[in-house]
């Protein structure tokens, strides 16, 4: 990789002491490398690099080191050091980090940032997570309505480069009401003279403060913004959302998803950097609760003890399907719910198409189902020589099963859905679970009718 | 809604024939919203909206519409009107376009289309899926490397507006070599006389025509880019993926890695797109698959079949402990793969860490086992009236259980990362077919030796 070079020519000029130049390779890396490289450094070595950046360059790269990091810069560095880093990183980032540091860093940080800086932080914080507000920022390129498009270009050239994204500017009226954006692209190409409002697209997309950040990406996504305006409940602009925020998001979002989808407990930190006991804990409820459900399937079979007491060899023939009738019914349920709940997320699907979907995945349940059990008849007689009567009647069992499964597969992500929870609980474990009592159920309701009557 | 109303609105316009303030209405909307209420109205209605809007707008509304109305739409339009659409719209969006559309439209459309705009088309279309070439747009800023900052502003000025982004243009010497980016929020603040070598960044991140579309997403995300260069074998510029295809990117292959998690085919379509048919098609390989692979577990039931006759009432309360162990153990399972399979996608876990995520995962299963067996061995003393041997090598049988899922679920997507297969594979379905059979040999392994002998 190219990557090991740098990393060792930079190592090389840290260790022979060459600044002058280890300062000029520095600047030919992307912020986000140079993070990257100084998490690799012991303190002292990092104190140097991050003290030879340029002060705007120093609070990017900081702003994309690990908490770890971060906590241990902000011990090395002194207080005036932490108010000059925290002034130029976007309020955004620096509340970000905040969020991530140890309380009494955090006293520390605030302790050393301007009255009005800690202000505005502190006013962050209260954002409920998960918020457009918590995770929106203000540092965004507005317009006043009576401005021309020179004033807006002047003073675009005087604040610019502390706004986070000057590429959608928005117009305020007098009482900051959001009126609409301006892509700095057609700002660019328009007449010096011309009312900003003549410029300005007045179909603006915007979101609220409390609107879910699940949301906000996606309309992101869905009209390809830059950036989406944040209002409050008087339509007054207050922060933007930018896409790069918006894609984060995104991930985050879609392993939040798959870890519901997997019985695990949602978590916030990378799995190297949780601890055994948090890892352990994030899986215990779902596991208990599962468990305990399966309890009742073994219900079922205790209900059928004497059928199978009785049956001798066909009985152990019948508990020799159970794995096939409950491996194949899960899996059956997880396709279901699967594209059902992807399809809910992506609003590909709505609750209005339940009898569509319901009827399309019987048919769907239907077709596999007579496949699945032609093959397992045929495998009973030719492979175990089992009697036809038995293989009948667990090709029968699978048959059933497998639309049963379908069916709850569609269905439980919506009702889900219906009553307020998220559709991704509706996955493979609970899936699975319902569907093993329901497939063994079936079973021994066929056989003790045909096999043992 | 606000859009039930709006939509409304625009129908009481339509059917009304009130073509101007119609107009007036449409330019209000932004041209996602325009192209979703497109799809709402019949084929007249649909021309007459089209041909009211001016051309840029309509080719951006028709790049956003579903491949059936695109079709619908370029059976009613004339020629002349099919190579100005065609021209307007940008090349990636025009590919995107054709690749959806049926071979008799295309050859239509390509017949219309300028001989200049037909080979770039084809060019495109030559690109393999999934690669950067095949998601790229040719249509971005380049300036010359003997550019003033005023000549880059005046040549975007006479060109922007036919290009994808302007917000982050490209630097070239004369043989077409990538040489830098410049941001235009930097442009704008430059000295007009300053040649454009001083404003661009040199340490600009590419990537090349053919890699893959999921890293390209990756590192436009990672770098938090607007727009990424593509470059060929020679550093050539020929391209740029913009971020908002980057996050569309990104949508689909985390929609594909969830279907691959749930034993189904990738599909490209919609749920609600996609046929009966095909639905079953793409669920059946994994089903059969898999339902082969449980017999095997099957086979080991079999194996102990005279275990399970000559045990009379042991052998059906083991018998009832099948769904528990299986359920438990395929859950277990999952939740280790699935953090495993999200790390390895997201880059936060490498193949060298498996030594010490496999000692995590085995404390944690060993925690996680101990639990759930005390539990069920409570319940089957207190509820179900076991003798305590029989419960103590149920409880047994779970804990080991718990710890070889655990150990499965993290070395098996690991693994397939090894030898170059989709680590998504390794999930829920393959897991827990896998585990279904090891818990099963461990709990006659021990019922036999303890209970049986």
């Amino acid at each position: 990789m190219d990557w090991e070079i740098i990393h060792s020519r930079l190592m090389h000029l840290i260790e022979g002491g060459r600044r002058t130049e280890l300062r000029g390779a520095l600047m030919m890396l992307n912020v986000v490398d140079i993070a990257q490289f100084m998490q690799s450094l012991d303190g002292q070595s990092m104190l140097m690099v991050f003290r030879m950046l340029p002060k705007d360059v120093s609070a990017e790269v900081f702003a994309y080191m690990e908490p770890e990091q971060q906590e241990q810069l902000i011990g090395l560095i002194g207080d005036s050091e932490i108010r000059a880093l925290i002034d130029e990183m976007f309020l955004d980032d620096a509340v970000d980090t905040l969020e991530e540091l140890p309380a009494n860093v955090v006293k520390r940080v605030l302790a050393n940032t301007s009255p009005e800086t800690r202000a505005l932080i502190n006013q962050f914080l209260q954002y409920p997570d998960y918020t457009a507000g918590s995770i929106m920022t203000i540092e965004f390129a507005e317009f006043h309505s009576n401005y021309t498009v020179r004033q807006a270009m002047d003073s675009l050239r005087k604040t610019g480069l502390d706004k986070e994204t000057i590429y959608t500017c928005y117009v305020i009226d007098e009482k900051r009401h959001l009126m609409g954006s301006v892509a700095l692209r057609h700002l660019i190409m328009a007449e010096d003279d011309a009312p900003i409002t003549e410029v300005m697209d007045s179909a603006v997309i915007s979101v609220r403060t409390l609107d879910d950040q699940e949301s906000v990406a996606d309309t992101v996504r869905k009209y390809d913004l830059i950036a989406i305006p944040v209002v409050d409940n008087e339509n007054r602009l207050v922060g933007i959302v930018t896409v790069d925020d918006a894609m984060d998001v995104i991930e985050e979002e879609n392993t939040e998803d798959l870890e519901k989808m997997n019985a695990l407990l949602p978590s916030e930190d990378e799995y190297l950097k949780t601890s055994v006991w948090r890892l352990a804990w994030n899986r215990l409820p779902w596991l208990l609760f599962l468990m305990i459900t399966a309890t009742l399937t073994g219900l079922i079979i205790t209900y059928y003890e004497d059928v199978l007491l009785n049956a001798g060899a066909i009985g152990v023939a019948l508990t020799a399907c159970i794995p096939i009738l409950m491996g194949t019914g899960g899996n059956a349920g997880s396709q279901a719910s699967t594209l059902m709940i992807r399809g809910l997320a992506l609003g590909e699907v709505e609750l209005k198409d339940i009898p569509r979907i319901l009827w399309r995945e019987i048919r769907v349940g239907v077709m596999l189902g007579a496949v699945l059990g032609v093959v397992n008849f045929l495998r009973m007689i030719w492979l175990n020589g089992l009697d036809w009567v038995t293989a009948l009647v667990v090709a029968g069992s699978l048959f059933l099963t497998v639309i049963m499964a379908k069916a709850l597969g569609c269905t439980l992500p919506m009702f889900a859905k219906k009553i307020n929870l998220d559709p991704a609980l509706m996955a493979s474990p609970m899936i699975t679970t319902l569907v093993d009592a329901g497939s063994l159920a079936i079973m021994f309701g066929l056989a003790s009718r045909f096999l043992l009557g």
